[in-house]
């Protein structure tokens, strides 16, 4: 059977041989009238992938598709469907596939941290239906939570931003990323790069802070306006005292990050924000006192609404992310998940020609 | 010799009999040009004051003044002055004495995270000179440092607003505390006493956090809409979920609180703030993903624009703390540094009398 009775997805049936995921068919969830099937064209390659996949973050029923960048074309609408989205309409889907939408939560604007999230994929819904992502042919999700993408964006790098990029968008703009602000982007990885873009697009000052000056000049390619290599300038700590209102930490793990020291770059009132997910058993370690005038706190996704203002700036300011592709298929994504063990991504792996793998 | 070539005090000569201080006179300060000198009416009793006493936030040269909560009457003005102080005004000085005046901090009012902080008593000038508290005849300070108090404020009343009422109200400001906003304050002693009026004064909705009913009659006189004791409710923090805009916290130590549960009660967006000044070695522990949404972080003392915005509120609000009077004597120190041990102050103690110890 094919859709719409069955999905194809490339899925890890073995957290231990999570590199050699297999092509299987799966049960869509049961089609709810206000949600939409979508054909995917691409699907980009986010850090999180990698950790469900290897049951980093739990183990997960199998087969498990992971993939929560995802862009396709509109195959059918649910009859309670109000949104606007029509059949053949080019959209995204992030992280998140379901939340309540009748608590405080939903109804001001904060989907992401609604008590009943289901996350895209390897996440129960009420019914016991656990989510598949988007390594698949097809992804079937609430309307609310699938954003249309403007025509002058390419598939292949619309994907990156519907996690990824909503992830440092959401405590961007929540902080006051903007004219007249100096803002650091800490970590140059998938997550840094989208986050230099959008710092920039939104009109701040932006420092890139890495270990070392390795992606120096990308950064600057980037947006970045300053670039510090904390391990080439020791004391950097002094040498920008006082300069930022903003640092958003996008390190993989906040293990290298001093948090005794970083307060002192920060100006009074500033706000340290992370987008870090540690591994469960990573505590955080603070000198209260270091804290003095400085918040730090952690974000996670954004909602529809900041993923809609999202991108339309990246339509506007034509916004790229950096993207390697990679045809979606077994050796595909083992291909992939390789890269992203080594490092070796600059700076986020797209999947391209579902249609060849998964037909039309 | 005594004003105004000394001051006399009642002060600490040995940190660890520092509930026996003795009364001895001291050298001013040198006058600067801007400094205003204050005959001293009254000064509350701050934790502080006690902490510092005793040596806990490390030795101090002898003798060592305490008190930074002041209120007094000019007896002098450098040619310098342009704040429109004139001689015999009322005013108070709290617990900064000090700052650049020159600095994007300094500018920005945010004098008490200047570089150059100088402490009311007990820390260093530039010029080698160690500051000298409020138990005492005088005061000399640069007049930026000091409030006007109106009439209607009693000066007895007026002191405990100079620090305790200040590290309140900064961070209260700073935080959005207002009207439509759902404020908790955690601990209920001196500071907290403060924060519970300031806070419903702002016009929030209050809630006070104690560890048990035992103050719950006064935290409604003081203006608490709610009340929670936490080893009564051992599950209050699920009862609360997604309650507070802002908590501050007012304990003078943040061991009993939990930070991996204290996040369930804010809404997305909410702050933590505290005003615990800890002991050095008292590091916090988090585990940052249970920061998601919510910020922490720690806030000192506040700025003199914020002092005077304080004032005017406590003014026109009524606003009156707490307070036991003490005269001021060697005696009158001890009994106040014994009440402060064994926390049987309610809310705050006041020095008086301080003409009949050292004479107009």
């Amino acid at each position: 059977m094919s859709y719409p009775e069955k999905f194809q997805g490339i899925a890890v049936l073995d957290h231990k041989d999570y590199k050699h995921p297999k092509k299987v068919s799966f049960d869509p969830k049961p089609f709810h009238p206000s949600d939409v099937d979508i054909r995917i064209l691409n699907c980009s390659v986010c850090g999180s992938d990698c950790h469900s996949a290897q049951g980093n973050w739990g183990m997960k029923p199998k087969p498990h598709v992971v993939g929560h960048e995802v862009i396709g074309l509109v195959t059918k609408l649910g009859p309670n469907c109000t949104s606007g989205l029509k059949l053949g309409d080019r959209v995204g889907v992030g992280a998140q596939v379901f939340s309540c939408l009748e608590c405080n939560r939903c109804k001001s604007n904060n989907e992401p941290y609604c008590n009943k999230f289901v996350t895209t994929y390897g996440q129960a819904y009420e019914d016991g239906y656990v989510s598949q992502g988007g390594y698949a042919s097809h992804i079937r999700v609430h309307e609310h939570f699938v954003v249309p993408i403007p025509e002058n964006i390419p598939s292949e790098l619309a994907a990156p931003w519907m996690c990824g990029g909503l992830t440092v968008y959401s405590p961007l703009i929540r902080n006051g990323c903007g004219p007249n602000k100096k803002v650091a982007i800490l970590g140059l990885g998938g997550l840094g790069h989208m986050a230099l873009q959008i710092a920039k697009g939104l009109g701040a000052e932006v420092y890139a802070i890495s270990r070392t000056s390795a992606k120096k000049e990308d950064a600057q390619k980037l947006g970045a306006d300053h670039f510090i290599a904390t391990k080439e300038e020791p004391n950097w700590t002094e040498k920008y005292y006082d300069t930022f209102d903003l640092i958003l930490i996008c390190a993989g793990s906040l293990t290298d990050v001093d948090f005794t020291t970083l307060p002192n770059v920060m100006k009074v009132g500033g706000a340290i924000r992370s987008v870090s997910i540690p591994d469960e058993s990573q505590m955080l370690t603070l000198q209260p006192f270091g804290l003095v005038g400085v918040s730090i706190g952690n974000s996670c996704l954004g909602s529809m609404e900041e993923l809609k203002q999202l991108i339309k700036l990246v339509s506007e300011k034509d916004l790229k992310p950096w993207i390697e592709t990679i045809p979606i298929s077994e050796k595909g994504v083992q291909e992939a998940f390789e890269k992203m063990e080594r490092g070796d991504v600059r700076y986020r792996i797209t999947f391209v020609d579902f249609d060849k793998e998964f037909g039309n």
